[in-house]
């Protein structure tokens, strides 16, 4: 029987009758010392120090990376990793790694550029700290589907081949599909909605979403992971703003939890799960005073630039952010009532029913750490109003016949949000680019590996 | 506060006091009898029958599908479903359906053709025996992630642009990706090899792939979903069906438990979930063997038209499922061992260490009820047999680089496998077709709604 890392520590500290177990994994590290090679082994659970007598190590000849099966008998050692090593009785090499590695597998990864990073993909996800970042972000996916199932939720699968964009034509991949043109979804924007009017009420979906932009950011990728939430049944976007507290307390509890140890890879933390229901709510127009003044205040003692900003920008949600941090003991705001040229069109208005303007929207972005995870809001779900404001936006009723078939016969009032994986994922371990977070990045340049 | 349908035949029971509560959704059906109108509620939970007097149903001016908010009090009833009523005392129309519906929601689908289904998606998904399709296939999505976490495997979300398909260059769909051409991805096969090798050594995704085949079968879909499984240190493909077993018994009892009503919407049951250690191992010669004795004995009987069976075609499929649930009480069947020329390059030789011919592979196919709903095998890990075998199948180191990068540098050995989600889900429920099974199907015509 095969033991994992973490399970030969543990029979170290166990056994006192010196039997012998087995190990298989990776050649994380090679070190002589003496006549003795101590090789640091790489498994699913972590890693485990194996000393080697002179003979074993010749007969192996070992080279990083190299995939080998140790048998041997562990004992406590209060220098090694985990307190305990294994001292191997035999060795076998099941797959050998090539000398010529490429990428240095056990380096630094701070002193390593992205690029390259990227382009060694294939060996850098071996890093441990890069291998952290994606067993956290498999945690932020099981704690934001359960949480969601917990609240009747349904979890969907909704096609990513679409005739047309959600939000109008640009920005979007095309795809020969058979004899004509097709295009990869923005979002599951409307397949969300039409679920919540098939009865489902709510649900949730984890798919890829697809943005056709040109620009090359820390905080954009052109394929990403969507956290897609519909509801039916909802008076606002404060709603929506609550489900959201409850769904990241929750993830943030899980990684707490589930992660210790890649979190303490990145020397990162993430709030405290308890910390959410003080997240402010803050009115757009009063954010943008927020950051002003914050930005008015950093440049008297010296600290920003501090042109006038004039919307929710980078630089905004890094003040607004930080702001909420003194302020409320958490750097995460949901910032509220958008207005109407920030948003999609058939965003709901705030004044409806009051005979206002409506220059405002029952809208919200999530900003945490300085930067959007989320936006959502309420949706406009009566066919007669949406036909009437079509046209306001030169937009045709033609171009919206599903859409309108959706309102047209029942639909109730809904709303939601979605939040972007690798984003969350990104601000909770404090990596500098979106891309880090992503398995296998797509951008302008790069479609392989 | 909102009551849903099922609280609401709850309360009926635990009320003796009439208190008043409130419940919303849509009008499934509206039917009058001597002055009183009875109006069959649709919300997430299922249907409740409410009572409007004459002056409240004249109010609402209801019709099918309106979204509605009634108050009333509960009462049991005998004669209504669930054996419980609301008399209703209010009524809000929400949001009034228009009355040309273009499709009958509560009307009999097997008595609609399934263009018509699909052409009409928007609304057909609102009925519940559709709607109960994707309750079931959520059930499925979270049994097969909770099986495998609870199994250590790691959740990954791999890239679906890809820039040269796994498979050779045919079915692929091609991608405007700014400059340049790429492809969808036919499955994440080498990214979960990736994964594997990275040290996670057992990972899973449930993610869309694309086929760009022309055929129009009830069993194929141009996008699927695929519930996709990899893990190391396997010795053959032995141990993924091991897994697999563990996995459908895990996914049947589910289903069982919280899918009740849905199978009984369909007449449906799952195997019990224990007979799973039943379904027998087939290897390729044998099935073959057996798919002909059954087309014989069905001749003779007058059942089939009785051609010889050459490969495990469909009407395979249909025969070893019969036969296996007549010999082992269940009607899933694992045939493994396919001849090389049936499996892709990469499939391990069943006879590598014997100096064997390598004409069988290591890969199994798992049979559910007259369907392929798995493919799988373990993988060649080995650089340089790799290396050796490409040009045997006409293909070039070139054209895999990525997948030589992986194999050079320590890769234990692996394998796995591919459930196809909407097959899965067909064949729990018996659906004609496997279209039914996707909220959004796309085939070669259809890439609307």
């Amino acid at each position: 029987m095969r033991y994992l890392a973490n399970e030969a520590i543990k029979a170290a500290a166990e056994n006192k009758t010196g039997v012998e177990i087995e190990v298989s994994g990776w050649v994380h590290r090679i070190r002589e010392l003496g006549g003795i090679t101590f090789v640091v082994l790489r498994d699913r659970s972590g890693i485990l120090q194996i000393v080697l007598s002179e003979s074993l190590a010749d007969a192996g000849k070992l080279t990083p990376e190299s995939v080998i099966r140790v048998r041997g008998v562990p004992a406590l050692n209060e220098k090694a990793p985990g307190g305990a090593e294994l001292r191997a009785v035999s060795l076998e090499v099941i797959s050998r790694a090539a000398p010529d590695l490429p990428y240095q597998v056990n380096g630094d990864i701070a002193k390593t550029g992205l690029e390259t990073i990227l382009d060694n993909r294939i060996l850098s996800l071996r890093n441990p700290r890069i291998t952290a970042i994606f067993k956290v972000q498999a945690t932020i996916i099981e704690a934001f589907s359960a949480y969601l199932r917990g609240r009747d939720f349904t979890e969907i699968k909704t096609s990513k081949i679409v005739g047309s964009g959600t939000e109008g034509g640009t920005e979007l991949f095309e795809v020969d599909y058979f004899d004509r043109k097709v295009y990869l979804a923005q979002s599951p924007q409307f397949y969300k909605e039409v679920m919540v009017a098939s009865g489902l009420e709510r649900v949730f979906e984890v798919a890829p979403a697809y943005r056709a932009e040109k620009h090359d950011t820390p905080r954009h990728l052109n394929e990403y992971v969507s956290l897609d939430v519909e509801m039916g049944f909802i008076e606002s976007e404060k709603d929506l703003i609550e489900l959201e507290r409850g769904l990241l307390a929750h993830i943030f509890d899980q990684a707490a939890r589930k992660n210790a140890g890649e979190l303490a890879l990145w020397n990162a933390s993430v709030p405290e799960p308890s910390s959410l229901a003080k997240a402010p709510i803050v009115p757009y127009e009063e954010a943008l005073k927020i950051a002003n003044d914050e930005a008015a205040a950093a440049k008297k003692s010296g600290g920003s630039s501090g042109g006038r900003i004039f919307d929710i920008n980078p630089e905004a949600e890094r003040l607004i952010c930080a702001w909420a941090g003194r302020e409320y003991g958490i750097e995460l705001a949901f910032v509220n009532e958008f207005p109407r040229r920030y948003r999609p069109f058939y965003t709901y208005p705030l004044d409806a029913g009051a005979g206002g303007s409506g220059a405002l929207t029952m809208s919200f972005d999530t900003l945490f750490r300085g930067l959007e995870i989320t936006t959502g809001g309420r949706r406009q779900h009566d066919y007669n109003v949406f036909l009437e404001t079509l046209p306001k936006f030169g937009l045709k009723p033609g171009d919206f016949t599903g859409y309108l078939s959706l309102l047209k016969y029942g639909c109730p009032p809904h709303g939601g949000f979605a939040v972007g994986c690798e984003r969350l994922t990104q601000k909770i371990l404090g990596l500098a680019n979106v891309k880090e977070a992503s398995l296998f990045p797509r951008d302008r340049k790069r479609v392989e590996p």
